[in-house]
């Protein structure tokens, strides 16, 4: 355990057509992933509409309580692309062209051959006071304001922009976890997993039941720092898991 | 157009484990489909994790705010299973183990022979006047307290609850949708497009770049109730692209 509380991270996902349930978002699981890695704990997530109120709502809410929140959708050219004229309403900043933003399309646009037009200019908007985040797949700039950091909702150019922020941020001690399924009921194990849970106060341990192959299964994820504990804990759940009958898998198995 | 406001949505997905972007939540693409059938936005999701303030306070900002909460996650009988005394809590009311829940869990442990234990019996525990929701799949129930919908996070369970309970939600009308796609840069539509939104104030235009087949494409989302404007703008739409020298395809293409 770390005397510094471990860093935290929300994200904001801006979009009605991931609201809507038809556009799958791709990017928690990466960032997820990713944050878990640098010792970044994923705190909190919210979906919301294009709407600027609740654009405006989220960020605020969670910049106060997170160390870091990452926002994704809404910087592209079309009228429906509102989010950084929301980041600079939830920061009470005037939108402005970035005049490096500017430069970095004019180029882009003279070299593709496509109109700098109105609509593209408008991916030059940033709050005042806020610094580009690079885009090496499509040029148009994400950027940072406090601890907001706003990426594009293509998956691909997301990543792109986290790994050209990844550096900056302040990371804690690697989140690993341990996964062991089995064919038992989580009732059946529910009494010996809460003890084992309370032993080890330093881990999560989450159960996570499942439906596969014509029978329910249960996956218990045990998740902290402290990779020695991890191990001891998920010794002690194959040892509960055989005890009552079952047999313990390795990992997920295949949904 | 309805002269009564629209009912609107939200979803509370609850767990470490689709929070840390390891388990995909398949729940909201669900929801969200069933819903805009029956006329209902989906307005705000948050994922949250397994700690009661969190729980607690994502439920009373998003029943105060919208017509109906579904929560997903937590309803199982393991010590990380805390949904249903957080739902108490959000309401200042006791938990309590209804009477009701208790019996179909005692017979279904009964004819099939595991031990109807404690922690199954926390299955059976539901905030004080809440009634339950009835769950054909595996029995222990889900509840409705207030404006809140508290369901299991398994997709299978989670759609068999929904079945339960779609009778009694207040419906608008249905909000359809037509989808269009073409290979032209979102910064060569924009202004046409806007304009095409702006001509039609009451139906939602979304613009969707992807990254598929070695390029980028863009996705044109019309959403709203009146089938004859979406059907009007979604021409306008092809016409459009049609005249920045595009061609339309009906649909999404194939991620």
């Amino acid at each position: 355990m770390e005397s510094n509380p471990a860093p935290t991270a929300s994200l904001v996902i801006i979009g009605n057509e991931v609201l809507s349930g038809r556009t799958k978002d791709a990017n928690l699981a990466y960032l997820g992933a990713q944050l878990a890695e640098m010792g970044i704990r994923m705190m909190e997530v919210r979906i919301v509409p294009d709407i600027e109120a609740n654009i405006v709502e989220a960020v605020n809410a969670l910049r106060a309580r997170y160390s870091y929140v990452f926002t994704t959708g809404g910087i592209g050219p079309t009228h429906d692309d509102i989010t950084s004229a929301c980041i600079a309403a939830a920061f009470g900043v005037k939108l402005i062209r970035h005049p490096d933003a500017m430069a970095v399309l004019a180029a882009h646009y003279a070299a593709t051959g496509a109109e700098f037009n109105d609509a593209r200019k408008k991916m030059a908007e940033v709050p005042e006071g806020a610094t580009l985040v690079e885009n090496p797949v499509s040029k148009a700039p994400g950027f940072r304001i406090g601890n907001v950091y706003v990426f594009a909702g293509i998956p691909r150019i997301m990543q792109a922009m986290f790994d050209s922020v990844r550096g900056e941020l302040t990371t804690g001690a690697k989140i690993a976890s341990r996964t062991v399924s089995c064919r038992l009921g989580e009732g059946t194990l529910a009494q010996g997993l809460g003890a084992i849970q309370t032993r080890h106060p330093g881990i999560d341990i989450g159960s996570y039941p499942y439906f596969a192959g014509g029978g329910f299964g249960v996956s218990l994820v045990l998740r902290g720092t402290d990779e020695a504990t991890l191990d001891t804990a998920a010794e002690e759940v194959r040892t509960l898991i055989r005890s009552l009958g079952g047999e313990p898998v390795e990992g997920e198995p295949v949904r």
